[in-house]
């Protein structure tokens, strides 16, 4: 029988409803929306399209958006002092940074630069610190408030509408990036799982992954995880976003994977739609602490 | 045959003739000592003696050692009031506050109040944080300096001294504290170990754990990990700190496991001595980077 298919399209709509509700609620009480502030450096094409993508998806929920741009040849300073400005705006919720930045510019020092009040993207090393030392949900999380990547975010709320238990199961990360691989695997450890990261160097990685309850993909190989990889009824969660002649496919060999595996998220149609719902949370999420602090 | 006793008493002997060189080099070059403030609330039993241990053995090494006392009944101001006093005198170069804080005392803000450059403990969430988010050893680690607690950071130099190979070996780490089993998983990742995180609530612990190449334990359960729960020749590191009739026991079957593992630290006499020589090494990092930056 082949696996149930975790839509995150399906899950994204219901949940845009959700936000748009949200939304409204927050413009009626405060007279104002809930707004992002984007930086980009530089023409980047994927970075351009990815910016006009966030404007649309955040226009039609009601949210404010706001694009501030600066030249290819822009100085760490004057990234620096752009952001600066964006923390100390009170119309500014959420900011975020995006990536590449120009050759040169140090990543590190612009995230440090970012108020981690308004950090939705959750890559201030202050809200990465508070997730990793935050206690297991259900526990007081003896941490201050944070926030967490978008994509795993959105992961995790797939696992969660899908009733997936996740108390004592094993579950391996396969990818270990700053945004998602490393991310998820505190998320899941906070839900009581056991957690093995894995990666590029790990030995017998088939081997490994055949012992997971929850198997997570965020490597951005295209097919890499094959269906004999795969425990039978273990739930697999794609985040890859790769392109193999213009189509866009996963990190996981789905064809196979759906075969073997108990559940499982498609590419395209499975994280990729939940990461701008988890992003827009997040903005709403800093904009009702912030008026809640003022 | 019996396994290699990896004797942290040993290493922690070589290098505190190490620090003792660092410290002389440090006083020659600046005309003061690396130094450390302590901050204590309360008269907890065993934080005072761990506050005298740390005086004397300070001392010994030629670093400056000055305690800050402040009654049981203190509030959460004054503690953070305490904190931001040291911050910001340039005589001490590190800061400690040790737990137990005294009831009602909100430990995240506390931590939070700390400078992180003078969190030689690796407490606060940017450190944490950086941390999580570093590179793996050998490439620029993409973020600023950081801290790392000091028991872990003494687990991954004997495992160094010992010469023992992570390179995509299988570490499983057992337990999940913010002071120890968190940080030396992000450690061993950096490493390029792929790292399992189990905990109590972990499904056929004992299996996981025969996976392992190399078992850290962390839990504080004495004896709880038995010779059947370790691979044959597996590299086993025991944190455990526990008293059993007042002998002092670590979280490993060690009579069972000596016959099983390839090395283990004992306990005592294993990671225990490495913490302190640890959190010196911090504390001397913590002053030569600040008088670079001054």
């Amino acid at each position: 029988m082949d696996a149930v298919i975790m839509s995150g399209s399906e899950l994204a709509k219901s949940m845009r409803q959700e936000i748009e509700a949200e939304v409204q609620e927050f413009i009626t009480k405060h007279g104002f929306a809930p707004s992002v502030a984007v930086v980009r450096a530089g023409e980047d094409p994927a970075s351009v399209s990815y910016s006009n993508a966030l404007k649309k998806a955040f226009g039609a929920r009601g949210l404010g958006f706001t694009l501030h741009t600066l030249p290819e040849s822009a100085s760490q300073d004057e990234i620096v002092e752009l952001v600066a400005k964006l923390n100390a705006e009170s119309s500014v919720h959420g900011i975020m940074v995006q990536e590449p930045l120009p050759k040169g510019i140090d990543e590190s020092i612009v995230k440090d630069a970012l108020s981690p009040d308004k950090d939705v993207d959750g890559v201030h090393p202050v809200n990465t610190g508070r997730l990793a030392q935050a206690a297991p949900v259900g526990r007081p999380p003896m941490v201050g408030p944070f926030f967490v990547p978008a994509t795993p975010a959105g992961g995790m709320e797939i696992l969660k509408q899908y009733k997936v238990s996740l108390q004592g199961k094993h579950a391996v990360v396969v990818g270990r990036s700053t945004i998602v691989g490393k991310p998820m695997s505190l998320l899941l450890l906070r839900e009581n799982a056991s957690v093995s990261m894995c990666h590029s160097q790990t030995e017998d990685l088939p081997g490994l992954c055949r012992t997971a309850d929850i198997l997570c993909a965020a490597v951005g190989r295209a097919n890499m995880i094959k269906g004999d990889w795969i425990k039978p009824g273990a739930v697999v969660i794609d985040f890859g976003v790769n392109f193999v002649e213009d189509k866009m496919t996963g990190d996981v060999d789905f064809e196979e994977a759906v075969k073997v595996a108990g559940m499982i998220t498609p590419v395209p149609g499975g994280t990729g739609p939940m990461t701008n719902i988890m992003l827009m949370k997040n903005v709403i999420e800093a904009a009702n602490r912030q008026v809640r602090s003022n």
